[in-house]
């Protein structure tokens, strides 16, 4: 009989985490109880946040040595023990990486479907679509020939938010860590530039591609892009601080910066945190959905096949080594 | 003759502003020419920011060695060669640290009696009563109950932004450098708490004063205030940025909160500016005035006589050793 293979976080990394730092482990699977399902997962999740929820700083909960590894997942149910949840119906859920998982219904969303692949329900039609699609036009408020800066362009978020601003008429300018992403990012995603902040002089290159400064900064990252970016703002701007892959591997809090440079340029800054958006995510899928059939949204997946493979591209993802949204295809 | 008093900048002053950093020359008075007016300073207002003009860190221009100190100056024009000023109007301008200035009469505003005394121009009736107001009522946006925190509370602007908050039915929490400046606070201006942050543990006692966290922060000083008080923002707040007291001073750029503290809360952060809100000024000078009338605004001056006293008053100010808003009462 199958049994559920489970991945645990064995120890509280420091710093980047490492394949030792995870544990895969194997139990018998279980028969759903009243109100649960079954389900076999298909795509796992892997997202920077996660390395902030072992660091127990993150506001969804904290991950400790001996838990489940936490992590958004679509699974299709294989038994169900409620009327409203059919054997084969696609769910996404907060499951986390294991093969098998038993979901109570009321945490599992069904997936409507919009004729696009169901991975993207993890990526631009999931938490980051719907990230990037709130924090930029909800919160920077976007007019037309605004000039945005995004960092980690090539991401999943990014990649997202530098494409709706084009769709809404802005210039965008893309900040990412290898030639390879800032080629996708100008080349697929059409920004109409992107600075790889390892081999360019981060503030140089802002300047040069945003001579009058930046309307809307959205930032992913956080440390020495932030500054960078928060030193060229234009009048008026607006600077949504939603990511801090700067930090994540980190166990200290490193300074921002001066408020000066808000005061000088009367930026607005926003913190961003998706979950306060949901009442957004109906017409975030139908915009997204329509966009992608229309050719005007590029994504971009590093699919890794096999769940005990997670680690390792959890890995990657923190090193920056991934190209696209992580996801770990489990069960075909 | 009478001469024009003039009190010049000798040296970029380094750290805090002292005597020997201004010198005192005197010149013929001389005859306005058309569109021009010759006024007698009445009063004359010493501001923190003008320590950032020495510096060339402010938006409003640089002052460098040789250049007649800048301030805005409350005075009575004594010859007009303008149809529009008459002997004995009083007017507000920009005309710096001197005893008889020639002014053109575009930068000079005539001012209307509102019934209180005229050296509340250059207070609450001025610039910091508009920053207050505007920064508080159209940035902050405070609602019934807000718990609001205001660095500087005893200041020229803090001192009005903790009462109007007051008005507006917030719970107002003062933070300030001495004793003397927190009694006047709390049982004068009637705030609800005031911090002494220099004897006690400011987290601590924000902590306590806040228990369900910080509505809005109106910052004044920057530095470990402006820490303390980001990482105790409740959720959905709103921080003003206005005043960098903590690095005015400064020849450097310290650093500033880690931008997780505003992702965290949600919070929105604002960077103000007085000059963008000159459309708020009317309403502004109505209702403070109505408010002072009905008893409500209380306010304190901190009044030097002699134009000469001006580079001591100002080092005193720079200092934190002054209480309420600093004037130079230039003639009689």
């Amino acid at each position: 009989m199958t049994s559920n293979t489970k991945i645990l976080l064995k120890t509280r990394c420091t710093g980047l985490p490492q394949e030792y730092d995870f544990e895969e482990v194997k139990e018998a699977i279980k028969d759903p109880q009243d109100g649960q399902i079954r389900c076999e997962t298909l795509y796992l999740s892997l997202d920077p946040y996660l390395r902030g929820k072992i660091n127990g700083r993150h506001i969804s909960g904290s991950i400790f040595p001996g838990d489940l590894m936490a992590g958004e997942a679509i699974s299709r149910v294989q038994v169900s023990n409620d009327p409203k949840f059919n054997e084969g119906d696609l769910v996404i859920s907060h499951s986390g990486w294991q093969s098998h998982p038993i979901i109570n219904i009321c945490d599992a969303t069904k997936i409507i479907d919009h004729g696009i692949p169901i991975s993207t329900y993890l990526g631009i039609m999931g938490m980051p679509g719907l990230t990037a699609y709130a924090g930029l036009l909800r919160l920077a408020e976007p007019k037309d020939n605004d000039v945005v800066l995004v960092s980690a362009a090539s991401g999943a978020v990014g990649s997202m938010v530098g494409q709706i601003a084009k769709i809404k008429n802005c210039q965008v300018i893309g900040i990412a860590g290898t030639n390879e992403k800032c080629d996708w990012v100008k080349n697929v995603a059409g920004m109409d530039n992107c600075i790889n902040y390892k081999t360019e002089i981060l503030p140089e290159k802002i300047k040069e591609f945003c001579p009058n400064g930046v309307d809307i900064y959205f930032d992913n990252v956080g440390g020495e892009l932030l500054q960078a970016a928060i030193e060229q703002l234009a009048l008026y701007s607006r600077v949504v601080l939603c990511g801090l892959m700067a930090q994540y591997n980190s166990d200290s809090m490193p300074a921002g910066p001066n408020p000066a440079w808000i005061i000088k340029s009367r930026a607005i800054v926003k913190g961003m945190v998706v979950y306060d958006h949901e009442d957004l995510r109906k017409q975030c899928m139908l915009d997204i959905s329509k966009w992608i059939k229309e050719d005007r949204i590029q994504y971009l997946e590093d699919v890794t096949e096999g769940l005990g493979k997670a680690p390792e591209a959890f890995s990657r993802l923190m090193r920056g080594t991934n190209h696209g949204k992580t996801i770990i295809k489990v069960n075909n």
